[in-house]
């Protein structure tokens, strides 16, 4: 198992871990398998996206900012209940593919961190089974 | 595998089963893998979420609500559509890393099964993978 | 590993590849293990739902319409931001348990690829591990 480090800046951002993740992979050594990438935090989440045109990012958090307002009149009185729920919406795990020693991602797949309660250390474990 | 029995009491709830699923581990021997949590359900689901704090839990669950209300003129005549489409926005299956014979779960998370249709009796799958 | 080829053949649609998915499974001989279903796409997904009542895809995608409007403003112009953002909420990863050779759901479960953008040649992987 593998722990990447993730530092983020602000409150709310995708940051693409794909070359991380890919690194990962390779040092396992595993050719043919699956990888589980897991994110030990409640207000940040884990998922697969287009990483092409950044609009898509912007749209993806502001969206989900509609849908999930920060004053949406909580019981939880540490302002980041939203970020909570974004967390169990998007989800903190995901399982990737493994073929050649590489993950096996879509022409447009990268996999992200999203950050819904920063600037925090983040921390995403990998772990890559044959 | 080993299945965990869970009898829910009210129609929308969530149980931290966190404990049920670390025997689990421990009893599969396993010091290091993954574990897959399986809810055989389409109007429950699982996540990873916050314990401490109980308003996180109702939180989730009224906000829920907002986004999926229970009569928002749905075809389905079964009264439940709310729980399904519920179901697929939090996901039925996790899963989490093994290390050291536990799950490897940041501090603050804990695993909920999510009741969306209940009072019922229910399942959930864990298997363990070395 | 296998891969599943869909042709999808309209904007939005689910379509119920569990029988797809199991006969990949009974193709891998694994008698117990687990069975990691992959979308290698952005504008697309993976959910277990009902498939008794057709009402519950249609709900589900009138509602998903209702939560993710195409036409809410987004700056990504590809008018397809929509289906970009509903492949995050429901994920585009599943993984499910195997037991005497076959995928192990929940009486109710079946397998569905989402379509969020169609319609286009689509491909699912399933590898099963041991």
């Amino acid at each position: 198992m593998e722990t990447i480090d993730i530092r983020t800046t602000t409150r709310e951002e995708l940051i693409d871990i794909t070359q991380l993740v890919r690194s990962t992979i390779r040092n396992a050594g595993v050719q043919s398998g699956l990888a589980c990438i897991f994110a030990p935090h409640t207000t940040a989440a884990l998922t697969l996206q287009e990483n092409t045109d950044p609009n898509v990012k912007r749209d993806l958090l502001a969206h989900l900012r509609t849908l999930v307002p920060r004053d949406a009149g909580f019981d939880n009185d540490e302002e980041n209940t939203d970020a909570h729920i974004k967390s169990t919406l998007v989800g903190a795990t995901l399982t990737v593919l493994v073929e050649g020693g590489k993950p096996l991602l879509g022409h447009w797949q990268a996999v992200f961190f999203c950050e819904f309660d920063g600037p925090r250390q983040r921390k995403v474990h990998v772990r890559v089974l044959a």
